[in-house]
């Protein structure tokens, strides 16, 4: 008797933080949006979801299980859509038309997914994940598929998700069509064309869970009256410019309109009924260092050199070309210590400096009245990454089933 | 001998808070608004300006005195600019009149004003400043003018002080003459129309000075894409439902608006570039009592029983009704105690409560989680006052100047 084959695979898939942001759905199902939306992918070496898919006759349901965790794939949920999705493409696009393809979309499927990052700190982990799972189904079921394809399907587990199966600049267009199939994401430029795009994330103390972005982006929808505005004739031309801007390496420009959209995204929250606020007052303080780093640089004649974007949440992310990256390091350690220790430095900008803080330091010239100085944990993280590539196949080694069909974590 | 006349004469006026806000000139030297906006006018008997002017053959020179303080009027200032204008009205609507009226529009004047409210309570003294100067100065000159006329003067000293023309609630026509002769207060009802509307004033404790006004306004005209829809497409039909609200009394109506319009305030000064923050995690804890207080209000189907306004700076104000003035009192306690004495129980919520701090009381049902418990001094002052009257001519026995031509404090 010899083994039955094994049907897995496993695949990673990279966190993206958008710089013109999706804020508001036309169809809260299909989760079609009501504007474009444009993210920088970061780097999957340091941020990352891992998911595993296998399919096996002998399993009795589908069922995931995250960070070893079992959820429940509820009917209706966006996971069935999205896990319901996946076989549809595998019997139509393989086994329709291949007799002999093994007729996985008929077998249950369990999906093992892990985050590197800890879910407390703030960065949107349902990106990456549904990217990830995404990823792992389509190679499991050997979809002849592309990225954008595959980013239909994952845009109805999260939006904001389909974004993150492209490396690189990457558009999530809008669409016209109810159906939503186009709805989806396009490359504006990969990964190579501008690696020298750094962020460092600040992962910032919140004391009060804010509201969700899925019940927070309705309300504004449903209340803002300047939503409709940034809607109908803000965004288009910012998604031009900055696709522009990215194609030609102009940082200045990137990083103005990034903070400008920003700004409007935070804006279109507070005019929202009741008012959403999701900046407080570390964040606050973020912009204020970075403005007033922009204003010396300006004044030297020599453009932006670092740009904030702020998320449904308090964390600032700063993108800076990779020769400022170490200025704004210290500039944000000038006034917001780190634990010692804490710190990981995975890109060397301090050369293996035993205590980070004592890389503090400002800019010539700089007004150091901009902001207060925080104690230790008013930033309680700093993540330097960059811009990094799409989806990776991993090999089977590093899957996360165990031979049960069960996570290895649980085995 | 007889002893010459003295010409001179004494006027206070209040402070008015906005609830559709003035943001954005469309002619800085006339103080021309890009859009109209209205408010309530406060209590003179609590937070007022009081001004002396004396014109006098023997003085050498226009000066004025702030607060015992001297102010000098320079040329083309807004001050010298309101002098002027005062002296013009007289010349021709007394002097040109009346061959026999003494010829006061030459002679230099002497002004005195003194503000009953610190200013580092962060309230805006520039418009009961500048209605209790155009006003001591009608008196002196005897002008027939309405107030909406001398509001055309005010507003020229500072545009929001051209409501502090009247009592009551008061709206700043935008108007469209270049001229700016109709960019005017106009009364939308009296004080004694809604005696009710009573105003709790939270000095919020500013770490860190914010953008002034006068250029934070005009870097939102020259940079928020929002602000030109909320000028042409916002204001327009929130000022015609919130003076509707007022004449109704419809205290409901008037809630939604004020908040939604105070939101929308904040948006645009969050959309400039760089973005203009006023409100901080105080301003924002005060805000979600006022949300989750309504909230439960709501549940019971009773309607908005508070509505929150902040103006260009991190203090609320708080308007409700008489009745549930002091169960807002409470709740704000609750959250931000007070130095104990620190409160003047003027209108009487409390019956002269030995320790103000013993009244903090939350509402039945409310939740709790939505802020933090601040500490004393995070809220260093509560002020309870309601609406109130327009300017007032005060006896002469309360006047500001000396016999010597100089303020009394510095005699």
């Amino acid at each position: 008797m010899s083994s039955a084959p094994i049907y897995e695979a496993t695949a990673s898939a990279p966190v993206n933080i958008a710089v013109i942001k999706y804020w508001g759905k036309r169809d809260t199902k299909l989760i079609l949006p009501t504007n474009s939306s444009l993210s920088v992918t970061l780097d999957q070496d340091h941020l990352r979801s891992t998911t595993t898919s296998r399919a096996d006759p002998s399993f009795e349901a589908d069922r995931l299980w995250l960070n070893g965790k079992e959820d429940q794939i509820t009917a209706g949920s966006r996971l069935e859509t999205c896990i319901k999705e996946m076989k549809r493409l595998r019997k139509e696009t393989v086994e329709d038309v291949d007799a002999s393809a093994p007729k996985l979309s008929t077998y249950k499927v369990h999906i093992a997914s892990y985050n590197n990052f800890p879910t407390a700190a703030g960065l949107a982990s349902s990106a990456s994940g549904f990217a990830a799972l995404v990823a792992s189904l389509a190679h499991l079921y050997a979809l002849p598929a592309s990225p954008s394809t595959l980013s239909l399907i994952a845009r109805q587990g999260s939006g904001s998700a389909c974004r993150s199966l492209f490396g690189g600049f990457v558009a999530w267009q809008m669409g016209s069509d109810p159906s939503g199939s186009d709805s989806l994401a396009v490359e504006v430029a990969p990964q190579s064309h501008w690696p020298q795009m750094h962020a460092l994330i600040c992962v910032v103390n919140d004391a009060k869970k804010g509201t969700s972005s899925t019940s927070g982006m309705q309300r504004t929808v449903e209340t803002s009256p300047l939503l409709q505005h940034r809607i109908a004739h803000v965004v288009p031309a910012r998604m031009a410019d900055i696709s522009t801007a990215i194609l030609a390496r102009d940082f200045d420009a990137f990083a103005r309109i990034t903070m400008a959209d920003s700004n409007q995204f935070h804006a279109v929250a507070l005019d929202t009924e009741p008012p959403i606020f999701y900046m407080n007052d570390v964040s606050r303080a973020i912009i204020a260092l970075v403005v007033e780093y922009n204003r010396i640089s300006l004044a030297q004649g020599k453009g932006y050199k670092a740009a904030y974007t702020y998320d449904a949440g308090p964390n600032a992310v700063i993108y800076a070309l990779e020769e400022n990256v170490r200025e704004v390091a210290q500039l944000i350690l000038s006034y917001f210590p780190q634990t010692p220790g804490e710190f990981k430095d995975v890109l060397g900008i301090f050369s293996g400096a035993a205590d980070v803080n004592a890389e503090a330091k400002v800019p010539e010239g700089f007004n150091e009245a901009v902001a207060k100085r925080f104690e230790v944990g008013a930033v309680k993280g700093l993540i330097h990454t960059r811009v990094g590539d799409g989806p990776r196949k991993l090999s089977n080694e590093e899957g996360l089933l165990a031979a049960t069909g069960l996570p290895k974590t649980l085995v």
